[in-house]
């Protein structure tokens, strides 16, 4: 029950793509990501994602459209959506997903594969 | 997969201790509330709840403690334990919890038990 601040866990970490878990419930988890790039295409066959935007500008591109966020923003991205994210300059990202959810899905990707339920 | 902006949600509406459901996914929902007062002491059973603080200043009492909280602080309230809600002057805060929870938990009060599952 101690109080979590979000900057102050921002601040423990540079690398990108690598989730961080800040807070666990009821089977669900709170990431903290910082991306800059391009992630790749992939989807979760049993966890629907969201995503919401702390700092920058940040993309969810599906096949037929894209979402473009910036802070204060969140999307749903609903289990078996095909998606990638992506961000032109860094952003700052929470994800609120099913814990031990792969952040790469249905994919295994030397680059982009992290390891599952790192905290900080 | 719309963009849903967590500023332009809390807009509109004005009421307090009224929970309104922005997004559902697992099974779980996210609510904003606005906060002015103090909450009546009660908890939940079998869900979890995160709170995190969107604009105010907002404590989480518990019997031994308080959690004291400013805009980008979150704090997790495990199933079972007793606690209560309260801000001096009005906050926002966005609730983490498994659809359908009574706000009010194991008690019913006329004031603050709020109809479940409202959306906006």
């Amino acid at each position: 029950m101690d109080v979590i601040n979000i900057r102050d866990k921002f601040d423990l970490f540079t690398e990108h793509w690598r989730p961080k878990v800040i807070a666990s419930l009821n089977g669900q988890e709170v990431k903290l990501v910082k991306v800059q790039g391009v992630f790749p295409w992939h989807h979760h066959d049993d966890a629907d994602e969201m995503f919401m935007v702390w700092r920058g500008r940040f993309r969810i591109e599906f096949r037929d459209r894209v979402a473009d966020m910036g802070p204060g923003d969140l999307v749903v991205v609903p289990r078996g959506v095909e998606h990638r994210t992506a961000a032109d300059e860094e952003a700052e990202i929470l994800v609120f997903e099913p814990a031990e959810v792969l952040n790469t899905g249905n994919i295994v990707d030397e680059t982009f594969t992290a390891p599952r339920g790192a905290k900080i």
